[in-house]
């Protein structure tokens, strides 16, 4: 289920606001990567491992209902572009903040998948000593991979001439995240291996 | 303009969402709280000292409308309670992370104004080595205090047959926050003070 953006961008709702349909191509091969992603930092939270959140989907509030006996009610509201990444937080001390995000290309990721301000934003954390990242899910292939920021801007900087980052690049220097039971997908033990050993 | 939460908690609209009513009690004392945060987290974004902002409101959307040629229009929507504080981000290196409210009592700072969840929030990021505190303001005094997480938890968890901290309390263990032209409220200065010195 995908909502229009204003520059015709699509929204996608949160896994945890509805159920997989059946009729989901991939249902078998499980939840989305905010699904699974959400439940990875909940185990981390509840592990005392770190604590990172989702940020929440920025909407812009038009008019609101005050029905007398329940809850108030929005009844108009917009879609905003975000102007940071999605997911931040605190890992041993360390400022982590990162954006996450699904493609059925196979080849390739679209830059078109994060806005013009995200990319500024991942630059000063970088710029403030945090870690920045994407993660990046081919939803086709079935293949997830941490991808440092510092590489994903500089094919966004310097090589504006192309829309996309080839896969075999994110494959090279990025690092498969295996899916698991528990966490789903253990992200920090990469961040433990290529930043903070 | 009070929005009713699930719980019979208000909902204050967003001063960017809004312009200030000229009917306002205290137009003449400057915008709220939030609004002077905003200019000055967009102040030390623009001057490279720092990357931190406020989270969007939560809100669970039940319907959005498609229309032909415009923009995805939310018919459905409530607001959910926040699981984290407002504002975090990263200073000098540091995961920073704070609540900020007003209050128009002149004498305490009642608890209500702050989740049980969002407690727990503030106790998780101290103990990952965090900066964690509230940003209070009374509103009628006009006074603005940063008061360190420890001391609010300390009388939350301990002092559970009181229902606020007094004042005096936040004026002695608090630092007074004097608002300015540009940044509008420069607690990085107090944070430079107190943690990073």
């Amino acid at each position: 289920m995908a909502f229009r953006y204003p520059g015709g961008k699509k929204y996608v709702k949160s896994e945890h606001q509805k159920m997989p349909a059946a009729s989901n191509r991939f249902a078998n091969r499980g939840m989305s990567l905010e699904h699974d992603l959400n439940e990875t930092n909940k185990h981390y939270n509840a592990t005392g491992q770190a604590v990172i959140h989702k940020k929440p989907t920025p909407v812009q509030i038009v008019n609101v209902d005050y029905p007398k006996r329940s809850a108030a009610k929005i009844t108009e509201a917009y879609f905003k572009q975000p102007s940071t990444t999605d997911y931040n937080g605190i890992y041993r001390g360390n400022y982590i903040d990162f954006e996450a995000k699904e493609t059925k290309n196979k080849t390739s990721f679209p830059f078109g998948n994060i806005h013009p301000h995200q990319v500024d934003h991942m630059q000063q954390v970088l710029y403030h000593g945090g870690l920045s990242f994407l993660i990046i899910r081919f939803s086709i292939l079935d293949q997830t991979y941490l991808y440092d920021a510092s590489h994903f801007i500089w094919w966004y900087k310097k090589q504006s001439h192309r829309k996309s980052i080839p896969k075999q690049h994110i494959e090279e220097n990025g690092h498969l995240l295996e899916t698991k039971y528990a966490p789903r997908i253990d992200y920090l033990e990469i961040v433990d291996t290529i930043y903070l050993a």
